[in-house]
């Protein structure tokens, strides 16, 4: 099976079938927070510093097959590569058109991408972590409807996310609105530091003087006191696109957040929905994305079955010993090159990824 | 006759068949250049200095009905109004999608919008017009390839622009690539002011110190030393996406300057253009657009065949009288909103285009 129905099943049977062959947008949302330079929160990138440079140098690898703004690819601290790596390939297999999006970033890509007014990301302790949410969400919204316009019946969006300690900040927006993800969300390191990140949400919760739940019913302050500068951006695009043609949410846990956001401002779109992930997130024993999504709707989760397993590479395998997971909207594009192409399955896709990963470790 | 076919009539003919009932995306290009202040120049703003702000109040009005950065709407110093206003009407009838390239401006626009890495223009006699043109060309590229596959055989591209003194900037381009354009290109003005036009490139060509032609095969010259950064960004996108999909360039004279930096870079893209324009522009005894692109290739060039005289109001009348002319793409968005939708013709168009003038003059 190379998709995994993992969750309300039949949903997500519905939703693949009115997908197959058919050519969708890839849309990456990015961003910068300073959250994610808390000592232990992330290892999207060789050292907390430079996880400002990770989104962009994804970006650019979509674009080049290599990065410009770092050399090499990023990598973990143990040096294993980006899940950035699997979209790339994923991509490249039915060459499907990519577009970024800025959330905000203190690090641009070296290729087009599109504003939507927004800022990086500052330390969710301080309980003020995003400016300018309202504008950023409005202007995305536009975004949105205008990609969903270009070609109404005949296409979906593949939504996907590159910004380090995103996690972190899910489960700020999650708690400030009444949705529990401790325990829950997922993490790109082997050991998840569930109590660092609840840690960091108190501090946060204190800071902005919020309880659990405070901002029930208002995502806009949940988001500017204790998230991410992806999440305005994304929901955006969501609630813009999400009402005209259907949307694959490319990520893991992180996704939920967006989710939390459209079900509060207008929960409709989220019937046009699905989230897209890999297996590595759906089996995950540290993480819980299904109790999380069972809070906000019947949503379906589809998971690319890749097994890491099968291959040689060392820093491929190691996805397959709960490091990474996912990310770059790895096992959304996967499942969009499932659906497009009936000749590809995930044989076909592992051996792209071994492929373009023995090319990078070469170039570098 | 609802689209005149003004030049290259049978290729016109065969092009416009190709799109008939298609659902194309319109792309706004903007700039900001200090050549546009250059006193006598440009009427695209009540003053010189405001120029600044037309591109991105152009960009709002299509986007919200009325703009942001400045109060009403972009007029001429004697109160004519954008042909911005054209362009929303035809985008509105038909609800085409939209989507602003930043060339390089001063003023942002409070939209969602592509970056391709340009930065505002200066004063061509100067000799140094725009910076990192190669980049913005590489960017805009990929923007237009991933634009072109994301609706691959379905679609196709129409292209505007909004920047201030965009013809005298273009028979920079022009007369550096060697292609004769004195006397020929277009204006906003009711009287062209060809010798100033030809003054200010001659300073600028001896500052540069170069002569008629000397960058006759060096486009990314030519646009550094006296061209403006709405080329390089539109130049780059019809280059990535005329490879795939049909291109309606929507603009008068300066869409020239486009064509000739696309032919000398890939010159079979020409074969994937038009030129989408005005009757005010084909009509116009002060300039030649054919003359300039038969200059460079057998291009077709189509005119929407509106006639303002049939309207009351002043303001748009004053069309009739050589203001104005063309702008923001408002000749290509008519006649794709004429191809899309065979109920549409040009007094459906004159209806929605005083009605829209009426709402904005009320809002003033």
């Amino acid at each position: 099976m190379d998709i995994l129905f993992a969750h309300n099943e039949k949903k997500g049977e519905k939703f693949t079938e009115k997908l197959k062959g058919k050519n969708p947008g890839f849309i990456c949302v990015i961003g910068n927070t300073e959250t994610a330079k808390i000592p232990g929160i992330s290892v999207a990138g060789a050292n907390p510093e430079i996880t400002d440079f990770t989104p962009a140098a994804d970006c650019e690898l979509l674009y080049f097959g290599e990065c410009k703004c770092i050399p090499g690819v990023p990598i973990t601290p143990d040096g294993i590569p980006t899940p950035g790596l699997i979209t790339m390939s994923a991509l490249n297999l039915v060459d499907l058109s990519k577009l970024v999006v800025i959330g905000g970033v203190r690090v641009y890509p070296q290729i087009p991408y599109v504003e939507v007014g927004g800022s990086p990301g500052g330390d969710i302790r301080t309980g003020k972590a995003v400016k300018n949410v309202k504008e950023v969400i409005t202007r995305s919204t536009l975004l949105g409807e205008n990609l969903a316009k270009y070609c109404k019946n005949l296409n979906y969006l593949v939504i996907g996310e590159s910004i380090a300690g995103g996690t972190t900040t899910t489960l700020g927006v999650l708690s400030a609105m009444g949705i529990e993800g401790k325990g829950k969300v997922s993490s790109s390191m082997p050991i998840n530091p569930h109590k660092l990140k609840e840690e960091i949400i108190e501090l946060g919760m204190k800071s902005a003087n919020l309880e659990f739940g405070s901002y029930k019913n208002d995502p806009i302050k949940a988001i500017e006191c204790l998230g991410d500068p992806m999440i305005p951006a994304c929901a955006g695009l969501v609630l813009g696109a999400g009402k005209k043609i259907p949307i694959l949410l490319a990520g893991g846990t992180q996704m939920t957040s967006i989710l939390a956001v459209v079900n509060s401002i207008d929960p409709k779109v989220l019937n046009n929905l699905a989230i897209g992930t890999t297996r590595w997130i759906v089996e995950d024993k540290q993480s819980d994305i299904k109790g999380i999504v069972d809070q906000i709707g019947q949503i379906p989760i589809l998971a690319v079955n890749l097994d890491f397993n099968k291959l040689k590479a060392e820093g491929l395998k190691a996805y397959e010993r709960d490091i990474a997971k996912e990310g770059v909207g790895a096992g959304g594009t996967c499942i969009a090159a499932l659906l497009k192409n009936e000749n590809i399955n995930t044989e076909v896709l592992l051996v792209e990824i071994e492929k373009n990963y023995d090319l990078l470790m070469k170039k570098k």
